[in-house]
């Protein structure tokens, strides 16, 4: 991990235009609804969409030691659009002529320093419906660790400053409840969804 | 729930500048990194957040039933973004003047009929912290039905068209899985997230 010499700090908030994107842009959808009445709706839309037709993957993960609990591996990083400390599972956009697996591999790679086994792959969702076209899929994947493995070098791009955290899987809804407390820190909506159906399977009385 | 008659279509898709936006807009940040470098990042905004602090609220819940396994209600609407019906739980933007909590029990109530019980309210978390500075809150929530209970009228809003499925919980993960291999349907991520949590504690052989 880069050296980290101090806080990040938002300097300037400016109106970017449509034209001067090069991420991200604005788009109008004229529709017709199912009564046929012409309508209208403002979405934020990615420009890097490859060939998997898929912005992003996720990488949901457990990592299984000879002898401490199995956990799963979360990554803290400065997001700019929330000015804020994200807790997050890696996760990352998919390249051009890349597969969602494939992506998911080399993100977890490069984010944590694991080699990982893929379990499973997720359909397509969308990431926030109301306000964007973004869609993602969740992969699930097994780090089997050695009783004594160091923990490996990440292979960070430039500018990407991520810590990890391994935090047991009992544990997993409690810490980001905690995490949620922190000044300065937010949990990702698809992490906390997640560990909160987990605690929700295990505490609910319904069924 | 208002008469449908025709599939929805988009007509068109043009770019739409930040001047004419009126729902949400582009933004660049400049920010200064951890190592001290200035850097910048584009993020989208909505521009319809109020005193809560908070976009928006979606509703978990819980259906209870005298005769009838527990279930929660999902709701599904076409969503022009994606050009596709998603499957979520019910959710609404958080009004100027309300609290999550407010919003939560009058969006269930447009959006399904039913008056509901709040059980509890997560944390803040981040819709998609890559792309958006989009915030919500998820709050759990239960309804108790009588035995002969007639489903109740929806109160929608001008232009939304949302068709409620009622699914048992034990069915939950299965059923999202079968409606993501459907033509023109996409789950959205949260509630597949939490679907997928539950799964996976119920079928995981890790502790």
């Amino acid at each position: 991990m880069s050296q980290k010499t101090q806080e990040p700090v938002v300097n300037k908030l400016t109106e970017l235009s449509t034209q001067d994107a090069k991420w991200i842009t604005l788009k109008k959808i004229d529709y017709t609804d199912q009564t046929g009445k012409d309508r209208t709706w403002e979405v934020a839309t990615r420009k890097t969409r490859g060939k998997a037709g898929v912005d992003a993957v996720a990488i949901g993960n457990v990592l299984l030691h000879p002898s401490k609990p199995p956990s799963t591996l979360l990554v803290i990083q400065y997001r700019p659009p929330l000015d804020a400390y994200t807790v997050e599972w890696p996760a990352g956009l998919i390249d051009a002529d890349e597969t969602a697996e494939q992506a998911a591999v080399r993100e977890f790679k490069e984010e944590t320093g694991y080699d990982c086994k893929l379990v499973s792959m997720s359909p397509i969702q969308s990431a926030d419906p109301g306000m964007s076209d973004a869609n993602m899929k969740m992969a699930m994947v097994e780090v089997q660790l050695g009783e004594n493995d160091p923990e490996p070098e990440q292979r960070l791009e430039d500018g990407e400053h991520i810590e990890r955290v391994v935090v047991p899987l009992a544990e997993f809804y409690d810490r980001l409840v905690e995490y949620s407390k922190k000044d300065r820190f937010i949990v990702a909506a698809k992490l906390f969804h997640f560990a909160h159906g987990m605690h929700f399977a295990q505490t609910q009385k319904y069924m």
